[in-house]
């Protein structure tokens, strides 16, 4: 199959550090390409990808210090698509809505992965005049704001198998690992460790947007003896840093709309202990991945439980459950449908 | 002819107070009706116009609280243009270019006025993938930055002849419209006025940007006995404001891409002393309708020669060359260039 891939260009696929979405558009190029297909991804041309480059622009926009309108090179990517479209059996978009207009007028079969939040009250309507593009939602939680928009699936992300490999846990630490901002609530994990009388090791970056939140609520917090703040870490580090651990806390205060920590951790065979919102209870198989939690109290009863879970389970439930591998053989079911669906008005398109 | 206007959404046509684009906009669509032509409006509901409004979104976006996403409003106003594209002979964008890897797909002719700086280095790349859309400059030296564009005209800004009348100069001030910015140099205007020994009258806008610059550099100098902080004024207060001002100071410290606040002054038989410096060269007949100069000492005298100028005589130039009726003839002109040099393609096109 041929299969177009069109990345955010805010950061390299995958990205240097965190980011979410271009790193789920990673391990997908590379694993359609693994499994036979020809991919072709648009994206940041310092990206390194098993899957042909279209490089769009010359580097990650984050790290471009010049850059000042962040539209402009996507709209340059949506008309170097536009110019190649007929080598493609499917487009498959990471960018939201801002093709649709084009790519609905132009006679290729197309879906989009709707990667954040569903909450804006624009998208309302976006989803009202879009209300027949393909969009697959990457939890069912995703989404209870915007229930009308044409969902064709839910795909939960998978990473590689070989990316983490599990460690011992034996470090008898809580782990905390994402961004430092109120959603994610790193003030609830200190709390919840202290209570717990366990050692939490937080790896997290702080954003500029956050940096308020991180001076005024969580620095005050780390001075305290059983905290240690480690940074943002890359992959090399994650495995020892969340394989080594007792469990992951995941004390979200958001809907999150995935929550890649959570099988970044199953993949070490690392337990999750997480807060009852968004895609926590479909991510986390409650007795066996971890501890779905409504409060704080219980996420404090539930390290005492940790022992009763099986690391090498855990490890064998994200390999069947949240493998890069399953997500890319998922996504192909669409495509095909989608292509099968779309091919008399294609043959009519091509006719002219 | 039938014609499309798609105006940005931040503010409605016209928009309440300050703000460039919209009011460029409304004053087209407005006189082209007057022409006689059927003008669509794609704006914000709350615009005012004797075209047909196509109401986008239902207020202003800038006016909207709840507003997180600028982007999604201009989406899906291009997919409602898009749905009715065949009702149009010519499509005239003032949204730079959102819409063009769309629009360059649909058959109908189009173009876009390009309404704002084009120094951004992004620009370079938009305009050598889009080097075939047709576009407008609103000055000549406006082209600069970017000189590869497919520029098919420059056209000045007009305003409604009847909007702005002359009064009669005899106020003796110095006024200074526009916003508080770096840019705009409203600290130049101070100092020139000091120098000259005049009055000045300040009328502008501060906005959330430029609030840092406006509380460090320009308030400290309002305490100056000379210097009269208005705030910001619509169009009723203008006419007094500018037609009783000795002259308006424009010393501007950038390529102001065209500069309203000039012949707004022109309309009220009011002469402008304006830095040589982006569009001034073009709007300003130097000894006729104000005085070209290229520094604050310069300035200073040519206040000295203001009464040399026949303020009768701005008034006439202004009619001339800076009304809306010319503004929105010459883009007719342009309209039939394109839609006669897109006939034979559209014929193909709609021939299937």
């Amino acid at each position: 199959m041929k299969i177009a891939q069109v990345s955010p260009l805010m950061e390299s696929v995958p990205p240097k550090l965190y980011g979410g979405t271009e790193r789920i558009v990673a391990y997908l190029a590379d694993e359609l390409t693994a499994l036979g297909h020809e991919v072709t991804l648009f994206a940041a041309g310092d990206s390194v990808t098993t899957a042909r480059l279209e490089p769009v622009w010359p580097c990650a926009l984050r790290l471009d210090p010049g850059m000042r309108d962040y539209l402009a090179p996507h709209v340059v990517m949506l008309e170097m698509l536009a110019r190649r479209v007929e080598e493609f059996d499917i487009v498959h978009l990471h960018i939201d809505y801002l093709g649709y207009p084009m790519l609905r007028r132009i006679g290729v079969p197309f879906m989009t992965t709707l990667h954040g939040r569903l909450d804006l009250p624009e998208l309302k309507r976006v989803y009202e005049i879009f209300d027949d593009v393909p969009v697959v939602s990457i939890s069912d939680a995703q989404r209870d704001p915007l229930p009308r928009a044409n969902y064709v699936a839910t795909v939960h992300h998978g990473i590689p198998e070989q990316l983490l490999m599990p460690c011992s846990g034996s470090g008898d630490y809580l782990a905390f690992l994402g961004r430092i901002s109120p959603e994610k609530a790193p003030d609830a994990a200190i709390r919840i460790a202290a209570k717990a009388g366990m050692q939490l090791k937080i790896a997290a970056k702080v954003d500029k947007v956050d940096q308020q939140y991180f001076a005024e609520r969580v620095e005050p917090m780390l001075a305290a003896s059983h905290v240690e703040f480690i940074g943002e870490i890359g992959d090399e580090q994650k495995a020892e840093f969340l394989g080594n651990a007792a469990a992951l806390l995941f004390p979200i205060a958001w809907r999150e709309p995935f929550g890649l920590a959570m099988i970044e951790a199953m993949a070490c065979g690392t337990p999750v202990i997480g807060f009852r919102n968004g895609s926590v209870p479909e991510v986390i198989d409650d007795g066996v991945t971890g501890f779905i939690v409504d409060d704080e109290e219980q996420a404090v009863l539930a390290t005492k439980r940790l022992h009763r879970l099986d690391r090498g389970r855990i490890r064998r439930v994200f390999e069947a459950r949240f493998s890069a591998r399953r997500m890319a053989e998922d996504y192909v079911k669409i495509y095909r449908g989608l292509i099968a669906r779309d091919r008399p008005l294609r043959q009519a398109v091509s006719a002219g």
